[in-house]
């Protein structure tokens, strides 16, 4: 299946990828992508004007206005003279387009709803294509010397506003895209290590080891267009990651190119005791601290088996118990999550029409039969399940987990959903910017919680999502639900999806953003972390600083003024941003 | 059954624990501590003999010497006045013999039996017994300003060298005992988190969680006797790591008092995106950056069931194929250890003679008399195996393990022996102190190795062994052998234990700090890490700054210089070694 994988400029994911609205109220997703593709979805709109109490018209589509116009670049002369001098085949960019779609992350309301419909407020003032290590080299003595602004620049995903321009930037900014620097550099099978170049995607990064039987087992939502560098800068976190383990687990030596020189973490060895070690130091650091030019990674073997699974619980409280009782074994399946009833019933709504001939038959609803009689459909929670190893391995899984399961009442839902409930995850994004154009804002974000604050969080940010729509007088409800998706001993992160209605609502974009930093204030002030892996970057700075002792600050302080003393990388996010 | 628990003040272990000779050449090891206590073994001596082709006599044991004197304590009499003014109820001791304890650790040469046999080059000047957090951070207020130098004493056991005293050091010495801050401060058993201080050992934090049902998993060799915040400092490991992790992955978060102030790492959250996080540069700190007072670890309940087992190879390499196929397995039990032949024969003349009424009857000798044809027992390896978990975990893990050992020419030699391997382990080390009595001395160390170096670096150290041996002009054989603790996915924990007969050697103390040296130095040299989780302390500084990049240097001496700069924390360990 040949296709065309342009990339969508500022909105999420391919251009071959988007949700249409047929004459019947049903609406699709374009192309063969995902498993969501090429059928219609009678009940989509139904349950959002159910779920939100509005009356949705597809005749009133929030279109995008054409990008907004873009300031002219500064332009560092000598520092630009300097480059073409040493680099005459690099590529580089000042055109207005390029320039915006390297200004802005995924974050709904704080950027792409700004550069559709609005202005953001500053541009890149140059788009700098990085293709090498010597290139990159080059780039950052040249940027240190002549007093230039660097922002790394990976796949564009961002969702906390790392990417976010400094507006009390006045130096020249460029972007350094690393999507070049996409080479596997070496393969040794026997040691399960690999060492890639930093701006190559998680696709490409898969497809390249899968050609030799390997797999990194880091599957991030993103993962088609986010790339091994911004996965260290942000301390990413797979879907998969009990099996695989974080991006920290998964990543075993970084090479980082500063103003002070190339830093090497040290030989790729699973584990050491060589003093203070300084490869920690670079997961979470986003972009303050210098370029990531590649990595060694850990691999696997391709498994011999993946299998899917779901389990029904009667309520979330039995699903958290369950969670619970398996973050203790031995069996936690490679990917475990636990969706509360509204996204369970979301996923209901992205189904085709029932009973059209040659579709797939749902197995749920036949559980739905057997079981209605023990089961309040409007308490229900669903956790789906991957399970990947030898046959062997995923076949014993299956059984520890279908035995712990019945212990808390849960019954499992069968293969299908699993998977499906699993790869839904890579298409919510478009639903996200289909729902803006229904004039819904919605976001995503994430936490770690204790154990012991699971239920008390999500009945804090319930609460909380109801006071913002009061308070800004939105019309119908709001939407909030969360999902579980990793699972540790001692806690879980936890996803919370928010949807508000703002047709008719004075500058939405504003009452997203606020509700945003509202939402995660609140997930903070009741006992959850700042992030579990999307990090710090623009928006949660403030929430960074009510936690963060002084002395941690001077610490990361004194690392950046041995790598960065001239604020080359001044990207500004966590701890580093100076106020806008 | 109550115990005199009386430390030995400069050997290793407990007073009422000791190896005695009988007229008939059988050894016992005295007391009830351990497995192997309470009964003769008749093949000890003779498997000295055999392996290192010497004769031993046992009439000619080499006694210690009475400690030697220890020059008289220097003083800040501002800071000793300064120090009774504000902590008048601290208990100091200026006791030569408590200096003396508190001046070494437990490497064999260049600590245990330079003080036993010959001299300490400097002892500290002072022992502080710290109590208390607040006495804590008193005492390094009054360092800090007094100029004084400050070494964090925990349990003693360190084998790096990281307790030696800098014969540079001009300032007056302080040992802080931390043996005191030993207390529980607070469990939470939902959330699997409790909150400990730094000076509690092993066996006393098992103890206190164990009556509460729980459990930290953590099980490094010396548990009876070595403490958390040393666990910290040395980024230690336990055997038991698959299950528990190691200290990193068990430690949350971590407190530091620093001469500029209390560090506090951020909340004890599993895991977080929250910037550049501080937690992970305490681990391998190795007191050059401040007193650790107390942390918050990860504990699970105890396990419903423990199984041992153990698995006989047809050689070595079927033993690595084994482990290898494993660490990419969903089934790693707690522990597991793969001893080569020479240890596997090692822990045979251990055992009580064979035909002895009521005593153990040896699985394995059925086993060896079942399998003779095809065995050469010469090339016999075995792995020992703990399992821990529900009673329905570990049946499927020890089935699954079945499974595995069989494809590789594996076969199942019983719990019995399982367990005593492993519990062999805490007896390692009264073993080497009876060993120096007997003018063996040896010593172990441990390092960590990809996959494709366990072979290479295997033959390389016993070649290096043979030409120590021969150019120090030794009598009879050196003995030496490896053992893999640890397994990852990309590599594994390889210990080295060896020993050398140094009857009629001249200084045979110095002979065994140089082989130490040249054996520690090929390891680094054929490709393994300085040190898997003993650290660096002084015996492997030139090993790091080999393999160290200057720039990483540079950012913990960012961190040092921000915490300490006046070098309070002057132990000098690793990367802070100033020559002697």
């Amino acid at each position: 299946m040949a296709q065309d994988n342009k990339k969508s400029e500022h909105g999420w994911g391919f251009q071959d990828t988007r949700f249409i609205v047929h004459p019947d109220r049903s609406v699709e997703l374009t192309g063969g992508r995902y498993e969501i593709c090429g059928f219609r979805m009678p009940d989509f709109i139904p349950f959002v004007e159910n779920t939100l109490g509005v009356k949705v018209d597809p005749n009133d589509l929030h279109e995008r206005n054409p990008p907004s116009p873009v300031a002219a670049p500064r332009r560092n002369t000598a520092f630009m003279d300097a480059l073409q001098a040493a680099l005459p085949d690099a590529r580089t960019s000042e055109e207005p387009a390029e320039r915006l779609v390297h200004s802005h992350g995924q974050a709904t309301g704080d950027e792409v709803y700004r550069v559709l419909y609005q202005q953001l407020p500053r541009a890149v003032d140059l788009v700098f294509y990085c293709c090498d290590e010597l290139e990159a080299q080059t780039l950052v003595r040249l940027a240190h010397e002549h007093d230039v602004c660097l922002i790394p620049y990976g796949g564009g995903t961002n969702v906390s506003g790392c990417l976010q321009l400094p507006e009390n930037e006045t130096r020249m900014v460029v972007a350094v895209n690393t999507q070049g620097l996409n080479k596997v550099l070496w393969v040794n099978k026997e040691n399960r290590q690999v060492c890639v170049e930093a701006g190559i995607t998680g696709r490409d990064l898969e497809l390249a080891l899968a050609a030799q039987g390997l797999t990194t087992g880091h599957e991030p939502d993103s993962v088609e267009f986010s790339t091994l560098g911004g996965w260290i800068s942000t301390n990413a976190s797979g879907m998969k990651k009990n099996r695989y383990g974080n991006i920290e687990d998964i990543v075993e030596s970084v090479s980082l190119v500063t103003p002070t020189g190339q830093l090497e973490t040290l030989h790729p060895f699973p584990r050491q005791s060589a003093g203070v070690q300084v490869r920690p130091m670079l997961f979470g650091s986003e972009g303050n601290f210098g370029l990531i030019t590649k990595a060694v990674m850990r691999v696997r073997p391709l498994p011999e088996e993946r299998a899917y699974q779901s389990v029904l619980f009667p309520d979330p409280e039995r699903g958290v118990a369950f969670m619970y009782e398996l973050s203790n074994s031995s069996y936690v399946p490679a990917s475990i999550r636990l969706v509360d009833n509204n996204q369970f019933r979301f996923g209901l709504a992205l189904k085709p029409a029932a009973g059209v001939g040659g579709r797939i038959k749902s197995q749920l609803q036949k559980l739905f039969i057997q079981n209605i009689k023990r089961i309040d459909i409007s308490r229900m929670a669903v956790a789906t399940i991957v399970m990947e190893g030898t046959a062997r391995e995923v076949e014993v899984q299956q059984t520890l987990l279908s035995e712990l399961a019945a212990k808390h009442q849960g019954f499992m839902a069968g293969a299908h959903n699993g998977k499906r409930g699993y790869n839904l995850t890579f298409a919510i994004a478009y639903i996200r910017d289909f729902l803006t154009k229904l004039h819904v804002l919605g976001e995503t974000f994430e936490t770690t919680l204790p154990w012991d604050k699971i239920h008390s969080v999500n009945r804090a940010i319930i609460a909380e999502t109801e006071r913002i729509h009061k308070d800004f007088g939105l019309p119908g409800r709001p939407f909030i639900s969360y999902r579980i998706t990793q699972l540790y001993p001692t806690g879980v992160c936890v996803y919370y999806t928010y949807g508000i209605y703002t047709r008719g609502v004075a500058n939405p974009g504003q009452v997203a953003i606020d509700a945003d930093h509202r939402l995660r204030a609140a997930v903070v002030e009741h006992g959850g972390a700042v992030s579990h892996h999307h990090g710090v970057g623009k928006f949660r700075h403030d929430l960074l600083k009510k936690v963060l002792p002084a002395q941690n600050a001077d610490l990361v302080m004194a690392l950046k003024n041995t790598l960065d003393p001239k604020n080359v990388f001044g990207v500004q996010n966590g701890v580093f941003f100076r106020g806008s």
